[in-house]
């Protein structure tokens, strides 16, 4: 089944892809959610989900995040942060969340492989992918798989920062599973 | 289509369910709500999504709310209520839920239609509601309307209690939609 | 707590909203209902989870139904049915989503408590929750009970005409609950 | 904020995480797949989201996917296949949904990062993703890393497989985003 070299492109692209990622935006990500009040994330198909597994990890971390449409997001506002990604740059939903979050003066990182993408001009930091459409991979497969390990890396790092304990993210963890 | 009569139907059960909830316990729920640090919630199915329902409302109160299995949702402990729904009173996920955060000292409301559940001895409270499963109505319907109503009467209670204005309520709302 | 006299209030506003329904509107959303190959629900907040209940009922009943945004909904086309709900009949995620579906030839239902929504041309069915907003309940909460027990009698209706017995929507329930 | 050392940290681990997966378990992972008429998936937290990924995946291939407490989850049964994943191999919920599929004659497909975990005997096929526990990334973070590369990375097999093109798989992507 060829298991071996798909492993091998997966990574090697991996690799490459997480390379690409400028250090000083992710500098600046990191700041902007070390001074946020509250991180809220958006996105559309997988991408979602691999900004969900993101604000898990930054509950357990201390940090209050919400998920757009699920059930107890409150209303964003001053203060907050807005994590948003799109590969393309262009999804329709997202736009819309964009631009709604821009209106209630929340703060907004866009994570997008896009070299144009059509954020609003209220977005404060793009995050850049680059290269991943040219994977031998499916679809925005490595697009998704960068998006959860650069997250993964920034949750590393906040950690440090925040002096958080691993005992205390334990506790954080969720005990009803 | 026999919409006419099947309006009749649903509106007559629904009113004789209602009115067979045991006022004492509906208060007694209102108190443990009106005390509780955080409120999670957890179901299956249909009843699941009226409690979903219920929190987000709870939300729009200003009362911290949680969606047992949502990704954002924490740790439970003492001081926290755990509201779980089920109306035959035996859905095993849900009875696995219960012994957990018995475990972690929340309390506990268990709203259910069997007169024999099979909760914890760790349940504070079980509200019953009592004739469902003789409705004409498909399944479960009827006790699924049936808490849907009965959690919007106690949260009109508790816009009362709370003392929390229509203004603040809309304040609260998701505005990213 | 005035539970009894909350009560009152929210079962003779449902009645009466229930009741403002038009037969032929409900006729003609049965129809459809009826004849599409594929139905899709759509919303936002408290009317997104009624729509999520009737979605499920339809799995029981038989019918192929998705809800948008959750992991494994399709791509909609020609045949499929959409049907949404907003109570203000202009949230923008809505609407967003109403102007794809067209785009895609879907069919379309939009159930709304408003007399001028503002939905795409595309929209083939409006069915009309009239009153509402003269409510004494919080919020919405008059429109989304009024939209789960309409959905109900709808397929109290739509099990007569697709001759389910009780034993095959019991072999359709989710059993991993 | 050291960016450059997490990610290294990262990758290296992913590497020797994925490396470490058999490959005859991968294969005979990937041939039940193929031979199931639809498949299911459940766990918690941030594993449940890499399934949910791949639930995703697997319906752009053509495959009919579902997520366990999704609204419209249909009842399992004989011919279906449940891949469930659990680091620990111990997290309760997962452990009851093991039990009630296995009662329903589902194949059954465990993922885990533990050499002892506590599945049913109705078990077909572990999947081990040995050595996460001493990862330097946050709590279960390398488990969850591995879980989505290598379900991408059986995807890409499952593609050669069915057969399916690019074009086809973009059709079976959700439109109304």
């Amino acid at each position: 089944m060829d298991f071996d070299k798909n492993r091998k492109i997966a990574l090697r692209e991996l690799s490459e892809s997480l390379s690409n990622i400028n250090e000083k935006e992710a500098g600046e990500f990191l700041d902007r959610l070390l001074k946020s009040r509250r991180i809220f994330v958006a996105g559309a198909g997988r991408s979602m989900l691999m900004l969900q597994a993101f604000a898990q990890r930054l509950r357990h971390l201390g940090k209050e995040s919400y998920v757009v449409a699920e059930t107890v997001t409150p209303a964003i506002g001053k203060g907050d942060l807005l994590v948003v990604a799109s590969g393309s740059g262009k999804t329709g939903g997202v736009i819309n969340i964009l631009k709604l979050a821009g209106k209630h003066k929340a703060d907004i990182v866009f994570i997008t492989a896009s070299s144009s993408p059509s954020p609003e001009k209220t977005v404060s930091l793009i995050v850049t992918i680059p290269g991943v459409f040219s994977s031998r991979q499916l679809m925005a497969s490595l697009f998704e798989q960068t998006l959860l390990l650069f997250c993964d890396n920034i949750c590393l790092a906040l950690k440090g920062r925040l002096k958080v304990s691993e005992t205390q993210m334990r506790k954080n963890h969720a005990n009803l599973e």
